[in-house]
């Protein structure tokens, strides 16, 4: 393509600026944002061609548009970018939520004006900023792709397209089945590490190994960002942590029991599960 | 030393092997266990220089024994040893619980006879066997050695230099301070992660990404030997799952209000803890 514009340089669009600028993706690609010193970093580590503060020029002749800012600014900024794209230009996102960004924007985008099909790729990290951006975030990971009977059938095509020529492969779901399901593999996980890592003295810390860290590592991740994805997928995020409760509650009355037997079942049942995932 | 003996040759007896050996550490390393198969796997990778399935032969002139067997049959297992071997020869052991061992022997042990103190080496894996074994496990990680009122001050010295000779760095804890630090370092975030892992549906596997991963890695441990750990530590396992639930609850009842202050603050939290352990 001619012109890709990424709204917002962090770790995912500035790892989809070095993705594209590898591949040789776009001929240009406009690094559109409100912080100078990031975009800079950003254009520095060759993931964006250009700086731009203004909307305006960022976008006027933008083919594809990938939002890559907190879920909860994602559906306001496509609404107000809307009127200075050219018609047809395909809007997509990075966010970790799709249900409330997707629907608000079948309702408030104007037609005809910029196409928009959601997107979710299943890569990133606790850190944050362009500095650690990775061409190859996305090779090999799924992107959740969640376009609805009202996509554009070209929309679809191009985004779709976009994702596996970064690496990735692309899962189509529905958004509101994409939330429940984030809610399960990514949500409710955060929280509790979260609340794991919450319940450790410091004069404890020396007496943690890698089931610790691991188990806790995305606790580091901005608390913003998080606050924003949970209230977006709040019934979810609510319904998953009462999944989670029920076993707890399961593992405290084989223990409170000293039940050998149900406590060896349950472990081995999420063993399994584990299992199946491979390391 | 002489003669070291090894009993339980798997992940951590196997790597116990590896390092002393590769240090220079025994001049016979003598590997005891049930299993030939993995016996002979463990000679086979160096970990151990003589192969024994009946106690005596093992035991008859070792200056130290290290038991690494499940938690629930070493203290057993120390108590029917010790007529086997030479008066002074000090037994330790690399169990994940302490209070009901150290409680057990410092009863059950003849006097004279073998000198025990109890460790515990914060290395390890979901892992099992010696063909996992690694002669770096313990380095620059910490070993808790739990002497109590009653522990000879040759068994403790002999103890601690040799975790230190590992490449570990020791810390002292009574053995009921140990085993409260363990459940909410690890027994309890072991829990939490099979509980976590049990609520993935497997329709949704390929939705899971390094964050899911992470989180429930260690629920892919052996459920055997868990079961054990959570048996032998129930008082303390059980406080810390509710400490974890109380947190729980605070985030759910945040959600609920669709409070972002709280949620953020409550992130805030479990960042501050996560950010201070490094990655």
């Amino acid at each position: 393509m001619d012109v890709l514009t990424i709204v917002g340089v962090g770790l995912i669009g500035g790892s989809i600026g070095l993705a594209v600028k590898r591949r040789g993706l776009a001929r240009r690609v406009r690094g559109l944002g409100r912080t100078p010193a990031t975009l800079d970093k950003a254009r520095s580590l060759g993931a964006i061609d250009e700086i731009h503060l203004e909307p305006a020029a960022a976008l006027r002749d933008a083919e594809l548009v990938v939002f890559c800012t907190p879920v909860d600014q994602i559906a306001d900024q496509a609404v107000r970018f809307a009127s200075l794209c050219p018609p047809q230009t395909i809007f997509t996102d990075a966010g970790s939520t799709k249900a409330l960004i997707v629907e608000r924007l079948e309702r408030d985008l104007p037609a005809p004006g910029p196409l928009f099909v959601g997107s979710h790729p299943l890569a990133g990290s606790e850190k944050r900023g362009p500095e650690f951006a990775d061409p190859d975030l996305f090779q090999g990971r799924c992107t959740v792709v969640t376009p609805t009977a009202r996509t554009a059938p070209t929309a679809l095509a191009t985004v779709q397209q976009f994702w596996e020529r970064l690496g990735s492969w692309v899962r189509l779901m529905p958004p509101r089945e994409h939330d429940r399901a984030l809610a399960v593999t990514s949500h409710v996980p955060h929280l509790v590490a979260a609340a794991l890592a919450t319940t450790l003295p410091p004069a404890w810390r020396e007496l943690t190994a890698t089931g610790f860290r691991d188990t806790t590592r995305i606790a580091a991740g901005d608390p913003g960002l998080w606050t924003a994805i949970f209230r977006h997928n709040r019934a979810a995020v609510l319904a998953g942590l009462e999944a989670v409760a029920a076993q707890l509650t399961d593992f405290r009355r084989a223990l409170e029991a000293d039940d050998g037997a149900a406590l060896t079942r349950l472990l081995t049942q999420a063993k399994e599960v584990r299992d199946a995932l491979g390391s």
